[in-house]
């Protein structure tokens, strides 16, 4: 099946510097795809240190079960990525395909197995031969170029119908220090495509734990608010690679450090951008929409209220429809579980208010609201009038192009 | 939108006798539809009992409301039933609505208001003039028959595109007692209609206490156990009275009691059937799905893993494009997150086991697996490997023709 661009996709591609420490190849694999690079490497300099984020999925892959044990050791030298095949589901012989990777890619580098990390994404329960691998990394490791970072966020698509990068800058003390990052969404062509994977690089020097800390709280703002289909893949896998080549850095010990207040704010920026562009990306999306959620009794519960609007087939299927259906977003709410104050809640969408105290706004004119919703950029706001909490999340509609990607086939 | 008979509706619509002490009447109401009856009146003799179960919404109904109120008397003297407009999100217009209907149905049948039930399903938001309901209401009760069950069914859907009912009989202790269920589903033609009700009525004597316990448990194995798109309505109401007037009853003071085992074993039975038949009717579905876990380290874990799976979006493409995808299963169980043990899932499909001890089945054919897929009966089996818990659940497909009822329209 051959997809057409999203019509939510940004109009430029970010190009990204290339980082000191950070090196990439891409190659064709032979496992699955034809007339394009699927197998990545990206790596680091020697010193390198890490942070990881994986899918909460109970079967998560073989490549995630080795992530996290990896991630024990905070250094990193290699991340290999493939895409075409999840490696999840596979059993032993799935164990012993991640495990020859990263030991076939420390002998070249000459480092530790576990300072390899490796990520796939593709078809679900069909192991490989992982000579498909293992046979590419000599000859990637001998190609390996700093400025690559768009060939690999092309590399490690399934069917996602455009590339995503993202690259900002910061300052830690006098140094400037660059963070670039490529990710792939949810797209299908055959079963079980679906893995978000995600791959940040800085020449920032941060221990690991420093790292983890900053790294977990970007995702929870970024990766974690969005979704598709609220269908969690087996594979998720986000990791953070800092080489520490930049110079003039002064030594940081804290996340809480306050001379990393930009970096954060430029991760944090990042780490958005790139959720946002999986979120544009999403199957069949006709439709961006934010949701912007307040008064929950927690920000934890705006979550899970903004999640439970976001997931809701009826409000995706409505606003495919261009309709301003307030009641199935007062449904979502109520099915959360969470505190909210019916005679308080108020819904405004596109900025116009639609519904409060418990009813259809006085005066309420859905003109504005109408032409709105025949935009492609959908904004909802919902206050549930019991607290301070807040959170916003980014989903898309849902649409016939959903059903056709993943229905209109027989494996 | 005219919407064909669902492809998996019964071939026969069940015909129910009266029951002692029960009587229906139908009428048009005037509040939306044209040229159909929409407003059901059931009357129970002096001396119902009566039990309920409500949507687990913090956003219900106005009639939810007052029902869960009414409830704490145990008696029951009329059930007044509108489809159209839910009466949901109506702030205090809502509430009078509803007291103004329960307050007409009482003068009529010389009762008390809170012996009057209310229930209502269609547009949210929108308040209507009570005038509607009690303006009919002496009509309604100059025609009250006893046979009227297929109209009562008829005069509750939205756009159902069949009247569910379900019949059962049963011995207590000599006497032998009839039960009778309605249901309607959901169905659309407007923003929001999407409201599970049933009302069951027996002529067994049993204690309100006695009839909620027996519900509620047959709620549980029933009607919880279904899904259509993970939507709760606002308003889902299910409503069962017992009049009292079988002959030959003993007294009944205990849920336990033996002899309330043939009665118990017959609710149970039409409660899953109407269940089956609300999926059965679900938007757009052209495939039933019966998913039975087992395995799991509780009941409830089984029931939330099951769930997963059934309301999973890509498995119900999956099983719409007529495709044994277990891979998606697999990713189902993982985001339940419940316990399970990945290297002792097994998965069977149709009766062939596809996956077991963490990969695919050696040997898998997939020819009978397929073969079944085509069919409009899909039995997936799932064991998650770690304990005694077990559930079955019902769902359908997810199709074009949801995205279609849901999303196609602006209004």
């Amino acid at each position: 099946m051959e997809l057409a661009r999203s019509p939510l996709a940004p109009a430029h591609t970010q190009d990204c510097p290339a980082i000191a420490g950070a090196r990439i190849a891409t190659t064709n694999s032979g496992i699955r795809y034809k007339g394009r690079d699927d197998l990545l490497l990206l790596e680091l300099a020697p010193g390198s240190t890490v942070a990881g984020v994986f899918t909460r999925s109970l079967a998560s892959s073989a490549p995630v079960d080795w992530c996290r044990k990896a991630l024990k050791g905070g250094k990193v030298r290699a991340i290999v990525v493939n895409a075409g095949n999840a490696n999840a589901f596979t059993g032993k012989a799935g164990d012993r395909i991640v495990a020859d990777t990263a030991k076939a890619a420390a002998k070249a580098l000459k480092c530790k197995p576990a300072e390899v990390f490796v990520a796939s994404t593709g078809v679900i329960g069909q192991p490989f031969d992982a000579t498909k691998i293992t046979g590419k990394l000599g000859g990637l490791i001998g190609v390996l170029d700093g400025g690559a970072w768009g060939k690999a966020a092309a590399a490690i698509m399934t069917t996602d119908t455009f590339a995503k990068t993202a690259t900002r800058t910061a300052k830690i003390g006098p140094a400037m220090v660059t963070i670039n990052g490529i990710a792939k969404g949810s797209g299908m062509i055959a079963p079980d495509m679906a893995t978000m994977l995600a791959f940040v690089a800085t020449d920032a020097a941060l221990p690991a734990k420093v790292l983890q800390a900053l790294l977990s709280k970007a995702n929870e703002q970024s990766f974690n608010c969005t979704t598709v289909d609220g269908d969690t893949s087996t594979s998720d896998t986000l990791i953070l690679a800092a080489t520490g080549q930049a110079k003039g850095q002064p030594k940081i010990a804290s996340a809480g450090d306050k001379r990393l207040d930009g970096f954060r704010r430029a991760l944090d920026d990042l780490m958005r951008d790139l959720a946002i562009q999986v979120v544009r990306d999403g199957e069949g999306a006709e439709k961006f929409v934010q949701i912007k959620l307040t008064g929950a009794a927690s920000d934890k519960a705006a979550k899970a209220i903004a999640l439970a609007i976001a997931n809701s087939p009826l409000v995706k299927t409505a606003i495919a429809g261009q309709d301003a259906n307030w009641g199935r977003i007062v449904m979502a709410v109520g099915k959360a579980g969470q505190k909210a104050d019916r005679d308080k809640l108020k819904i405004r969408i596109g900025g116009t208010l639609v519904a409060t105290r418990g009813a259809v706004a006085p005066g309420y004119d859905e003109g504005p609201v109408a032409a709105h919703m025949k935009g492609r950029d959908i904004d909802i706001e919902v206050d549930v009038g019991v607290g301070k909490g807040k959170a916003t999340v980014w989903t898309c509609d849902l649409t016939h192009g959903y059903i056709r990607i993943n229905g209109d086939y027989r494996s």
